[in-house]
């Protein structure tokens, strides 16, 4: 299974080819999070035993499909945010109108590039509150596929914001670039919190 | 390119079936740290100021190309080996015969599915030492993909590790049961204290 469709992405992941990286390949490990979630409510939905909660279920298993597809996007999103960088790395430096020029269009592309894995950040911070509702309300079975995709979700979390903090270090507006990083630590603070506490919980139902 | 590539198995990973679960995806995502510490090799190699290094980095390269495909492997193995089980839940159980062989082929079933994703932990712990390797000595424009390595090599083998536990909890030895929860519980110890170090290290080369 893997096998087959995976290792074509794994192949120019490991390549010296810049994209995909850590930024992407840190959307395409919140979408896996995502999707074991959908696993869950799958696994739950249509079972008399959590008839109940069945409209829940079906809620957050919509609500992961929406944030899985989108975090597939936005690791294309990552890549093309990636080329103006690239582009400006390469511009001429020689005069200092060159160089000033040089310097305004890195920033535009410096922010560009610290705002897509920002924005996965938050759309993988959203699927951990749809997660959390699998893990407490979906099949017992599945807990362990929650508990992974809970891991998953802080590990894609902390991997994106690597990639706003390696983008942000470089910007010359220290006042932006500190709202990014904090904005970043917030998220990542929110979500070890809810990581935490659901880890916890799952470890406890398979004891 | 996500979107073409790993689409597919993020829909069978989404559905149902219950494999790929998360077993399978948290060998595809120690796969990816792997890939992700090839990509900082590749990125170093060939560079006059890393030349002293470059049998090191290149060595780590080929320990995690190895250590990469054979969690690919694993993540296809991890699904055959939750077909017995499945088999063993559909076995008759009516005379107490029955009842007998049900449980000696399920406790078969339940140690085989227990002793792939203590492999899976296994390798990924493998992959960590390399990962380590290119954090230190690689590329410095590449350190946050290393950083993403080592965050998503932990996710991965504490995920593999709920899915030791969700089947040794139903196993009826309890001996072997317990050595294969100490294992793992070990394994992640190990993982913990590679990931803390590497990781306050990027944030520090990343301030």
């Amino acid at each position: 299974m893997l096998e087959k469709k995976t290792t074509e992405f794994l192949e120019v992941l490991s390549s010296k080819e810049p994209v995909p990286g850590g930024g992407g390949a840190s959307a395409a490990v919140g979408a896996f999070a995502a999707a074991l979630g959908m696993m869950v409510a799958s696994l739950t939905e249509g079972k008399k035993t959590y008839a109940a909660v069945e409209e829940e279920i079906l809620c957050a298993k919509d609500r992961l499909k929406e944030i899985r597809d989108r975090l597939v996007h936005l690791a294309d999103e990552d890549a093309r945010a990636f080329e103006p960088l690239s582009k400006a790395y390469g511009l001429p430096r020689t005069t200092e109108e060159e160089q000033k020029v040089r310097e305004e269009v890195m920033e535009e592309a410096l922010k560009e590039a610290s705002l897509v894995p920002l924005t996965i950040m938050e759309t993988v911070l959203e699927s951990m509150a749809e997660l959390e509702v699998l893990e407490e309300k979906g099949s017992r079975l599945a807990v362990s596929d929650a508990g992974v995709g809970i891991l998953f979700a802080q590990a894609a979390l902390e991997g994106a914001s690597l990639n706003v903090l390696i983008n942000t270090k470089m910007m010359k507006d220290r006042e932006t670039a500190g709202h990014y990083e904090q904005r970043a630590a917030e998220l990542i603070r929110e979500g070890r919190q809810r990581k935490d506490r659901i880890y916890e919980r799952v470890l406890k139902k398979l004891q």
